[in-house]
């Protein structure tokens, strides 16, 4: 389907960090199952609960453009996914797997807030200043899950795998 | 081949993002071809060349680590350059286009910072003081050149796209 404004870029970016966030919908409950240490569980956890928060956000951004929400395959969040199940599955040390999944977490929060800030960015040049509240509200819960991953890795989980 | 060491998973974290790098090398030309602002051409063009100086910094860590450099097949980077180029050869709009390039570069960047970020983490768990400082030089590069592509963004190219 051919793009001809930013405004169709816009939609079609919406669509796919909504794939994305329904793919992980699926994937972080595998996330939550393989985690060993106890607080990583907990952050999966939250981080599940805040992903269903996010697609409920982008319903309201769809609704607001006058468009039915929809996905469109994301080739990146799969890609990333595809990694992280493949290395996941080479690691029987429960702490070194500990410290791969905070890794492969903070990759899908890094494509997330990319593709937040993208969204944002584009909303305030399109004026839309409803919609980059809401775009702005999740990019903020991203970057904070990213900070958590990062510090719990810090502050307990890499010393044990070293 | 099984991981059963952060250090294991160290070094094969550095050949997802060598693999990366050496990707990029073939990527950006197509880039910087496809832009149509030359400040963006121009950005591209600073980030190849530091794209080289990244691999050149990944020898040097493989070489500290006693390792032969070798990358190891990365799905997460082809996903994103696979997306991003089905994307632009949907837009035919060079404004449209370029925001969308921006966007593109945007989500590599954020790839490897997060990449960076676990490696300059795990070099400081495994007590790898120089490989850390190497790491931590690119990691700085790689978020420079992440907010330049925000700006550029900002400042110019998504109002002329709106």
């Amino acid at each position: 389907m051919a793009i001809t404004s930013l405004n169709e870029l816009f939609v079609h970016t919406l669509r796919d960090i909504y794939y994305a966030e329904n793919h992980l919908t699926k994937v972080v409950p595998e996330l939550i199952e393989t985690a060993w240490n106890s607080d990583l569980k907990t952050l999966f956890r939250e981080h599940l609960d805040e992903t269903r928060g996010h697609i409920g956000r982008l319903e309201q951004v769809f609704a607001l453009l006058g468009e039915k929400p929809a996905g469109e395959k994301c080739a990146a969040i799969e890609g990333i996914t595809a990694e992280t199940r493949e290395l996941i599955g080479q690691i029987s040390d429960k702490t070194t797997r500990d410290a791969a999944l905070i890794a492969a977490a903070q990759a899908v929060e890094h494509y997330e807030i990319t593709r937040y800030g993208t969204l944002v960015a584009w909303a305030k040049a399109l004026d839309h200043e409803e919609i980059q509240d809401l775009l702005r509200a999740t990019l903020a819960e991203e970057k904070a899950a990213d900070s958590k991953l990062l510090r719990l890795g810090e502050d307990k989980l890499n010393e044990k795998a070293a």
